[in-house]
C-alpha cells in the first residue's frame, strides 16, 4: 500500500526535524569537547558567558519554549535550571543575574552534559510522536538557529577565556599557515537604485529583525573587495592612528583613551613585532590576515584615517545582492559559508566571485545603527525580547565569521554590538562614495 | 555723492553683522542677569557648565576663531583662558577637563563680564574697520548661532542647578498660567514618498550636519499634531508604565531602574499629585501642559506603551515642510519660535497650522540614530569638530524649545542627545504607519 | 652500634619534620577533596582565592622559600608558576593580580595535585640528606604554619564559592546536631595589673607579629565566659539593631546601609524564620549556637547595644593565660582545638573551665586595631612582608575557630581582618569594665 | 550698694562668656573675608565643605544646642537651615548630602551673614538675660570650640578650592619668607615609666575623647625635637621613597599607586625644582619648611626610609608634659600658639624648649590608631556623636598646626583623620626606641 502523500511529505518533514536538531545539537557539544571543566566554567568579561552556562541556556531554550507547551506530561528536569539558564526573557520569570554566571560550579559541565542529553531525548521523542510534526518546524527553526548563534558566542567566549592564561592559551593545537597574500584592495562600483532591504520570502527561516521587507534609496558607491589586512592596520598604527583625536568619534577617543588601546584585542607588543592570541594560541601577527577584534570606534577611525568610511547596511546588502545575482557561479558564495571547522584560519576565503571574505572571515561593522526596520514589530510574548530590545546604541555588522556556523549566515543576516566591544570576529570593509 | 552700490551694500552687510553680534550678545548677559555668583558658579552633574562658563566660553571661541586670525596686532585677553573655556577642541590645544568646570572660582562672574565686554569692543572694532566685512560673515554667523546654542544650554543648565536648593529654586519669579486644553490629538496622515532632506540652499546659515541636501525614501505615516501632555503620561505612570520591561529597550529599562525613575526628570510624588520644578519654580503638574525632560528610552517606552512609535528625522522634516507649505499662513509657524522670553511656559504655542508645537515647545526625540548625512565630510580644522565627532550613540531631536532663542530653530535642525539624559526640553510627537 | 647522641638528635629532627610536613600537606589535600574542578577554580569575590589557588601557593611558598636557596641542582617545576602562585610578595618579583585569580582555568586541579606531589618529594628528599636537618626547622615550621593558615582560609573561601549555588550549596552533606543550650552569659572577674603580652620563649614557633614580648597595664575588666548566641542576635535584630545609627560607628554605618545589610553574613529571611548557609548546606538559624560571620562593625554595634563594649587583645590574652594557669584542667582548653574535623558545628565547645569557646568556635573581634607591639620590626627579605605590611585599618582576633586546624591556634596568636569584612568565622565575647 | 560675690561672679561668666562668644564668631568672619562668593559655594572633593557651609554649620550648632532648649520663645530662623547646615547628627533628623553642599547656591554668602548675624544677637541676648550664665558655659565653651575646629577646617578647605584656579591659586597675597635653617635633628630622650594620659582636671574645657584620664605604661624612646623638613623629604624622593614597596603599608602603597603619588599634596614637579601651592599661591619649595600635607602612609613609609618610627599618641603626649614642666619657661611653649594670623607660614615656631613645632606648625601624624581611652562613653544625645562613632579606621595626630586658632590646642588634644587623607596641615614627628 502506497502511503497518502501528506503521510509521506509529514514523514519527510519528521526525518528532516530530527536531523537538522540532531546535527546542531552535536555540533555544540563538538566544540565544547576541547574545553576543560574549568574552562567550561569561568566568565572573565560580564560579556562572556561560560561554556557549560551556553550548553545549558540553548537546551532551557528549547524546554522552555518548545516542550513546555507541547509535550504532554512536560515537567522540569530541573526546578533551578530556568532561572539560572534564561538569558533575558523578562517574560518568563525571575533570573540568575548575567554578572553572576561564571560562579555557577554547580551543575557541573558533565551534569549539564546530562541535561542535554535528557532534552535531546524528549524532543526527538515529541519530534517522534506528534501527529503533525510540521506545526513545530517553527520553534525547532528558531531553537537550532539560536543555538547556532551560541555556537559562534561560545567560541568567541571561549577564545576570551583562555586568553588569559599564562600557563597554556590554546582551545585546540593547530599549526597556523601563513595567509596568502589578498593583493591591493579593489573598489567595486555600484550605482545609485532603490534597493530591497531585508527577508521577502519569509518561508524561509529568518529573524525577526531581517524585516519587514522593504525598499532603501542609495547613492552611488564603491566598496573594498577584501576586508583591510593586519598589514594595513599596522600601517595605521605606524602613523599614530590610536593618537590622533581627530580620526576619533569623541565616545571612541575617550574610550580608547580609558582603555589604553594601542591595537586590535589580543595583539601584544613583542618589542621587535605584534603577536596575537588565537584559538591555536599565541604567533606573530601575520600581515596578510585580515584583521579582526577591532571594535566600531576603531574601524571608524581607520576608514577616517584612509580618507574613506564605512558602508551602510544597504549599501552591504545591495552590493552582495548584486554581486551574486551577476555572478555566474551563485554557489561559490555560499561554499563560502560551508566549511567544516569552525575555527577556520581567518584569511582563507574560499570566493571566487569579486566580493571577497563575505560571510566566513570577520564580520563587518556598518555605519548604520541597529534600529528597527520600517513598520518593525516584535513578535508577541517572551519571544518578542529576542532582538527588538536590543536596537539602541549598537551598530550593525553584516556578513558572517570564522566562527560562524556552516550554513548560519545569509545575505539579509544582521548581527549588532555596542560600538565599544572587540571580543566579536569583527572586521573592516572600506566603502566610498562613488 | 551716492555710494557705489559695492559699498553700500558692504555698510549694509556692516551694520548688520554689527547689529547681529551685538543682539546675541546682549541677549546672553539678559539670560544671565537674574543668576548670582554662586548660581553662576556651580556644576551639579558632569553634562550641566556653570553660567559663568557658558559666557566665557562662547566669547573666547570669537577670539579663538574670528579675533586670532583676524585681528591685527591680536592678543589674548588672558593668557589661561584659551585653556579654561575650550569646551573639547583638540585640535586648537589642552583644556581644563570638563568634570572640573564647577571647581573655576576665578575669574569671578564680574571678570568675565569684562572679558565679554572687551572681547565685544574688539569684534565690533574689527567689523567697523575692515576693508571687506562679507569676509567676516561665516564666522560672525557661526559664532552667533553658536553662541546661541549655549542660550539655550544656559537656561537648561541653570535650570538644572538652582533645581537642588531647598530654600529656593527658582530663576525667575512668575506665576503659571493654567495650560489651555490642547484636545485630542490629531493623526496627519502624509503619503509615502521619496522626499528631499536637508539644507538645499547653502547660502543661508546652518550648521554642517544638516547637510549634504539629499532624498529619502519614505512610506506612508502618521504625525500627531500635538505632543504627548504630562495627562496623557500620568496614564502612562498610572498603568505601570514605568515597572514593565516589555514596553523598554534594554539598555532603557536597565538605566530606568538604576537611576530609580518613576517619573520625568522634576517630577516629584507629593502623595497626593505630583510637582514640577521649573525655572519659575516647583509647582503642580498642569495636565494640560506637554510633558518634557524625558529621555529617549522613557520616549520610546511610551509609544510601545500606546502602541505607536515615534517619528524618524526624515518624517518629522518631510511632514513640518509639506505642513508649512500647504498651509495659507506660513508665517504662524514662523510666528511660534518669534516670542521674546525664553522661559516662555511650554504648552502656549500659538502655531495656528494643523502641525503645533513644531518649534517652541519642546524638542521632539526621534526615531532616528544621529549619523551623518549621504557624503557629509566634517569641516577642515578645529571647527570641524563641532558636530561630526558626537555621531555615535545619540538619537536626533528636531523641532526647538521654550528655551531655545527666537530665529534660532529651523526645518533642517539636528539637535541630539544620548539616549539617558533628561536635563533638556525634549518631548514626545508619535508617530505611526498610515 | 649505638648512634651518638648528636646523630640520634639529627634522626629525630629529621623524622619529626618529615612526619609534621607530611601530615599538614595531606591535610590540604583532604579539605580539598570535597570540591569539584569547577568549586576549586572560581573565585566570588576578591578576598576568596579558589581552592586550586590556595593548593599551589602554599606548595610555592615551599618552592620559593625552602626548595630554592636549599636544594642542590634546583630548578622551578613550571616557568610560570612563581609569578600565579606568589600571593603579595613584592620583594620576588612580578605578580599574577588578585581580582584575576578566578580567571586560571589551567593550570588544572589535577596539574596542580601533580605539583603537590613533585614538591613533597623534593622537601622529603632534601629533608632526608641535608646534613644538618634542623637547619630547615625553621623554614619548616613557617611553611607548615603558612599551610595551616591557608587551610582555614580555604575553607572560608570554598563556603563562600559553594553559598552562591542554587542547585546545591553544600561543600559536604552532614546533618546539623543542634547545638546545646549554653545558659545564661556568666561575667568572669579579673584585676587590673601589668600583664605579659606576646612571646617569651622565642623557641617555639611563633609569627613575628605576636612578639616582641612586653607589659601591657589592665585596668579591672570582666569577660564574658562564652560568645554571643545566635538567639541573642536575633533580639539585637528585633529591637531595631541594624536601623538605629546611634548604636554604630560611622564608617560602620555607611558601609551597613550601602551593602543592606540585614543580620550576619549567610543569614537569609525566610519570613518566618532565618536560615543560615553552613558547610554542611542551609539550614535554619539554631537559637543556641554562636553567632558568626559578623564584622567588627556589627560586633562593636551588637556590645553598644548590649551597654558592655569588646575587649582589648591586652584583656582577651591576659584572662585566656590566667584562666588556664588557674584551671585544674589545662588540657582540656588544649583539647578543644584538637578535634578532627574542621567543619566541626560552631557551638559544640569542649571546653570545661571557666571560659568556653576560646580556640574551638569562632575567632573573636576585639577592640584593638591592629598595630605593631613595641620594638616590632619585620624580617629582612621577602618573609618581612608576612605580617607587618597590613597593621593599618584592621582590627586583631583572638582565638581560633572550627576552621582552624588543630594544633594551630595559641594563646598569643594574632589573626586580623579589616573592620568591615563577614566571609571569616569571626564571632563575638563581650568584655565590661569591672 | 555692693553686689553679692555670687551676683558678681555671675558677672564675670556673664561678660566672660559673651566676649568669648563675640571673639570666637568674629575670627570666623574675618577668615572667611578673603573669600569671594563663589570661593566660598564650591566643594572641590567630598572631604572640603564650603565656606559658606561651615559660617552656617556653627551657627546652626548655637541654634539647635543652644538656643532651642534654652531661649525662650524660640523659632527656626529658616525652616531649611538645619536640614541643610546638619554635618553629621543622625539624633536631630535627617540632614542634606554632605557630597552635595557645594551644589547649595541659595542662600548666598551674604545671607549667611544675615543669619549669623541673627543668631548672634539672640545668644547674646540670652546670656544677657538668662538669671544663671553659668548654666550656659559648658554649652557656650563647646560652641566656640566646635566653631574653631571649623576655623582651621575652613582654612585647610579654602586652600584645597582655590588650589584649582590656574589664573589665581591665592587666598591671601603675602611674600614669602625664607624659612630659618632649622638645624639638624636632635633626639630627645625619654625614660620608661607609668604615665598619665588625658584629661584630669575636668574643669577645663576638652572633648570628650581627651578622657577618661588614665594611665599608660611607656618603654624608653627617643623623640625628635622638630618636625621632618621639606628639604630631609626631597632626599626621601630622589632615594625612590614612593617607589618602593618595601616602605609602605599594604594599604598605603595601593592608595599611593592608584593616585599616582609622587610628592606630598600641593607639590608640583617644575622639571628642575619643585613647587608648591600655598594660601599665599604657588612658589618654590623651601627646603628648610617643615613638610605638610602628607597622609600617614607617607608619614610611615618615611619612618621606615629612615630606619626609625612614628611616636605614640602616649609617647607624644608624655614627651610633651614632661618637656613643658621641665622647662624653666612653659610660657614659651603656650607662646607657640599665640600668633595673630592663621596662615602663619609654616617653620616659623617660636618654642624655645627643647622640643619645638609642637603646637603651631603642623599636626604631627602617631602611630596609634583613633580609639577610645579605657571607660570612654559618650555623651547622651545628638552630642555624643561628636566624636565616638568616627574612632575607627583612623590615626591620632597631636599637637596643632599653623591653622589652629590661637588657644585652641592644648597638651591633651586628640586630632584624627583617615590614613590617606593629606589636605589637612599634617607633619611628621619621628621617634625610636631608646
Amino acid at each position: 500500500m502506497t502511503p497518502s502523500p501528506a503521510l509521506s511529505a509529514d514523514a519527510d518533514v519528521r526525518s528532516a526535524l530530527i536531523e537538522r536538531f540532531r546535527t546542531v545539537r552535536e555540533r555544540t557539544e563538538a566544540l565544547a569537547a576541547p574545553l576543560s571543566e574549568a574552562d567550561q566554567t569561568v566568565q572573565t568579561i560580564a560579556d562572556v558567558s561560560p561554556t557549560k552556562w551556553h550548553r545549558a541556556h540553548i537546551t532551557w531554550f528549547f524546554e522552555q519554549f518548545l516542550l513546555l507547551p507541547h509535550e504532554p506530561g512536560f515537567e522540569w528536569f530541573h526546578p533551578n535550571y530556568a532561572y539560572l539558564f534564561n538569558s533575558y526573557y523578562d517574560a518568563v520569570g525571575e533570573r540568575h543575574p548575567r554578572p553572576e554566571r561564571g560562579f555557577v560550579t554547580r551543575p557541573s559541565a558533565a551534569e549539564i552534559g546530562t541535561y542535554r542529553a535528557a532534552v535531546d531525548e524528549r524532543v526527538v521523542a515529541l519530534l517522534e510522536s506528534i501527529a503533525d510534526p510540521s506545526s513545530l518546524t517553527t520553534l525547532i527553526e528558531l531553537g537550532t538557529h539560536h543555538e547556532e548563534q551560541h555556537q559562534e558566542l561560545l567560541l568567541m567566549d571561549a577564545k576570551h577565556v583562555v586568553s588569559g592564561n599564562v600557563v597554556d592559551d590554546a582551545y585546540v593545537r593547530e599549526s597556523h599557515v601563513a595567509a596568502a597574500d589578498p593583493g591591493p584592495l579593489q573598489w567595486l562600483e555600484f550605482a545609485g537604485n532603490i534597493v530591497d532591504i531585508g527577508v521577502a520570502d519569509t518561508a524561509n527561516f529568518h529573524f525577526d529583525n531581517e524585516g519587514p521587507f522593504h525598499q532603501a534609496l542609495l547613492r552611488p558607491f564603491r566598496l573594498a573587495d577584501r576586508l583591510v589586512t593586519a598589514g594595513e592596520w599596522l600601517e595605521f598604527i605606524a602613523d599614530d592612528g590610536y593618537d590622533r583625536p581627530e580620526l576619533w568619534l569623541s565616545d571612541g577617543w575617550y574610550k580608547s583613551r580609558g582603555e589604553g588601546w594601542r591595537a586590535p584585542l589580543y595583539w601584544r607588543d613583542e618589542g621587535d613585532h605584534w603577536s596575537v592570541h588565537t584559538l591555536t594560541g599565541r604567533r606573530p601577527v601575520d600581515p596578510h590576515e585580515p584583521v579582526v577584534h577591532v571594535s566600531f570606534y576603531e574601524a571608524d577611525a581607520y576608514a577616517t584615517w584612509a580618507g574613506v568610511r564605512l558602508p551602510t547596511e544597504f549599501e552591504w546588502e545591495a552590493a552582495v545582492n548584486t554581486t551574486i545575482a551577476e555572478s555566474s557561479d551563485g554557489a561559490a558564495v555560499a561554499a563560502g559559508i560551508d566549511r567544516d571547522i569552525a575555527w577556520h584560519p581567518p584569511g582563507a576565503a574560499t570566493e571566487t566571485t569579486s566580493l571577497r571574505q563575505v560571510f566566513d572571515t570577520a564580520w563587518q561593522w556598518t555605519e548604520s545603527a541597529y534600529r528597527p526596520y520600517p513598520g518593525y514589530r516584535p513578535p508577541e510574548g517572551a519571544i518578542g525580547e529576542y532582538n527588538g530590545k536590543f536596537m539602541a546604541n549598537q551598530h550593525v555588522l553584516r556578513g558572517g565569521s570564522a566562527f560562524t556556523p556552516p550554513g548560519h549566515a545569509r545575505l539579509t543576516y544582521r548581527n549588532f554590538f555596542h560600538l565599544h566591544t572587540r571580543w566579536h570576529l569583527s572586521g573592516v570593509r572600506l566603502a566610498t562614495d562613488a
